[in-house]
């Protein structure tokens, strides 16, 4: 192969995911294997999503990524795990437009660059890892014309990032703990489309924190050391909850969706308490937005709203419904109004129509809210919520071929 | 027996005990049996004590009781089973100098008064009802002459409030859950007493809060019925516990006991946590104490202080010794400063003299105080603490002899 001037790029987007059983304890740190199955969400990509564009030329002399414009280092045993794992399944590409020919022996010579973005705060506590390396592995088996199925990609993606394996499809998604040593059957699958449950609607407060947060790979490893209840959970809660939440989402019943989503999340946070040091991801604003909906849900008799909390103060928010998130935005608008010189625009943001069905249009609609009647002496407290994000689930993974899309150059392969 | 115008009292003081290993959930609500074994150590009754005085009085037409100045109910079947049960243990009672003469027979007619006074906060969540209903009983079995032990009587107690039973004695005690259907077993013994290790110093930070708590009946009754992991607790890791809990207290090792208790306190807390609703009863102070022991004790190598919380965000704070007990003031008087116009002296109640040893004199003080090593950017947060309050384990039940002492008139009966 000799030197050459082209570039090829590829362009994807993958979704984030919020777990509603929830995995927390590896039995593999390297391999990235779970003590069980966990079920998630995939969040719409409209909204929070991770685009990440690869690139190959022979003239790249090592392999670069910039994250959210900024270079990041390469060299760290996730992402050279994933990058390893995909280089093992490239195949030959032809690109007789561009005149582009690799063979499959040339991938172990050939460097990458990769640009990623995600159009939601990195440092927000929402899953932006998962996002992410989904998205990367997903980009670079297309750009090395990997044959593997999405399920096999997310084993490789889940040795970036556990979670990130159920970025690979859209809907429901259950990532399989698996028994072998290799990993090789610890891998997501899709369990139904976002098309089965779409009265479904998402809304995600993100939480004001003082606090820095425990990382969830220090964590899980302390809870795995030194919880006394982790073990119980894993083996004798969680898979009899799999099997539940399956039957729950495949019968669309929300009633016990939402049961087992609040608890799982319970749950979970009760085994970062029984860790040592104690892990505390909730703070008093999750705490006051878990008592809304559960009064609220004890109030109407049915569950309207389930809650799931990841390892971090923000709530996800998932109402049964259009009206009853409609009624939800009302309550946590009034329970948490923005601060006076916020702008109502960055302070909902995400699928805004929600905003509109709720007659919110200005701030002075906010003020305007009645108290839910459901709570009495119901305080209200500006500056705990930092915004709101409106969303649905959401489809999995996709090219986008378009190259203004891309995130690097098509002729030098560098951040545009 | 004629009508005549005697009255008889007897006035006892019982302290107030904080659990190490604790107690969460009944197998019996009636005869409050509980799911495992507790242990607590009693605090010192010159800080945080009841004194109640009861009465007999042919005089008297029903039974009465005043609780801190104010008439209350009896007719509550927490009131009723121990009147009733000590009742039934009474014997015949003789006082020649005053004349009176009570038989055996003539206790099921008589009217009893009862007056009790907390020098504590009732509702600051500090375990009135324990130190309560252990009074109450110990008087009552007094005036009444009931022969039987203080394990007998914490047994009687147990049905006034669970952890009553535990303040039969001071310093470090069990509660022994018993097996029997009628209770008659779970009662209370002591490990050792107060003496045995007179090195502890023990710091309350009574911490503000804005929520209304989950009445503890209430709580572990949800707890018992809705959470998946109480009944592991209860039944394979408490009794475990339990047992290196009294080595740990036997042998006096400290790093032992500060590990069993911070992590019991943190499991209990966590099986709130996974109960439906979920309870929370720490909160963001709560969690900045923990951060703030957590951190201090991993930075000297070897435990200075254990922390456990009951069923709300108090702190309880039992430092290893004096000079771990003048450093944890310090630190705590840094993190959690009183508002400008407090006063010092109801800013840190108890034994004062640790304050003094920890060279704070004045308001002035704190605010020179140095911020701790071990915590990177430090924060000083104002009004997070109402007061803290200074002790040591103490002992256990005594009668108040000087009849000027007592809460009713011995000429009325009523409340002086």
């Amino acid at each position: 192969m000799a030197e050459q001037t082209w570039v090829r790029l590829v362009t994807a987007q993958t979704p984030t995911n919020i777990a509603v059983i929830k995995y927390w304890g590896k039995r593999d740190e390297t391999l990235i294997l779970p003590v069980n199955d966990s079920i998630s969400v995939t969040l719409d990509p409209e909204h929070l999503c991770t685009t990440t564009t690869v690139a190959v030329s022979p003239s790249f002399d090592q392999d670069r990524m910039w994250l959210n414009g900024k270079e990041i280092s390469l060299s760290g045993g996730r992402y050279q795990n994933c990058l390893r794992e995909i280089r093992a399944r490239a195949c030959d590409v032809e690109d007789e437009e561009k005149g582009i020919k690799i063979a499959r022996k040339d991938w172990e010579k050939l460097h990458i660059h990769i640009a990623s973005y995600n159009n939601f705060p990195t440092a927000a506590g929402l899953a932006s890892s998962a996002a992410g390396f989904a998205c990367l592995v997903f980009a670079l088996a297309k750009l090395m014309n990997a044959k593997e199925e999405n399920s096999q990609l997310s084993a490789i993606a889940r040795q970036g990032s556990g979670s990130a394996c159920r970025s690979l499809f859209g809907g429901f998604v259950k990532w399989i703990m698996g028994k072998t040593e290799d990993g090789s059957d610890s891998l997501a699958v899709q369990l139904v489309d976002e098309k089965h449950w779409d009265d479904l609607v998402i809304i995600i407060a993100v939480v004001s924190s003082r606090q820095k947060e425990t990382s969830s790979t220090t964590g899980m490893r302390d809870t795995v050391e030194t919880s006394l209840l982790l073990q119980h959970r894993a083996q004798e809660i969680v898979p009899k909850r799999i099997v539940e939440m399956e039957e729950a989402i495949k019968s669309r019943d929300f009633a016990s969706f939402a049961q087992l989503t609040c608890a799982d999340s319970n749950q979970f946070h009760a085994v970062c308490l029984d860790t040592r040091p104690p892990i505390f991801y909730m703070n008093d604003t999750s705490h006051r937005i878990i008592s809304c909906v559960e009064k609220w849900n004890r109030s109407e008799g049915t569950p309207q709203v389930a809650y799931t909390f990841d390892a971090g103060p923000n709530a996800v928010l998932i109402a049964r419904d259009r009206k009853a998130a409609t009624q939800l935005l009302q309550k946590l608008l009034f329970y948490f109004p923005p601060q006076p010189d916020t702008d109502l625009n960055s302070y909902v943001i995400g699928d805004k129509s929600i905003l509109k069905d709720a007659g919110i249009e200005a701030l002075k609609d906010i003020d305007a809210l009645p108290p839910p009647p459901e709570i009495k002496d119901a305080q209200r407290s500006k500056g705990d919520v930092s915004y709101f994000i409106c969303t649905r689930p959401g489809r999995g993974p996709i090219l986008l071929s378009d190259e203004t899309q891309a995130l690097l150059d098509p002729k030098t392969g560098l951040p545009k």
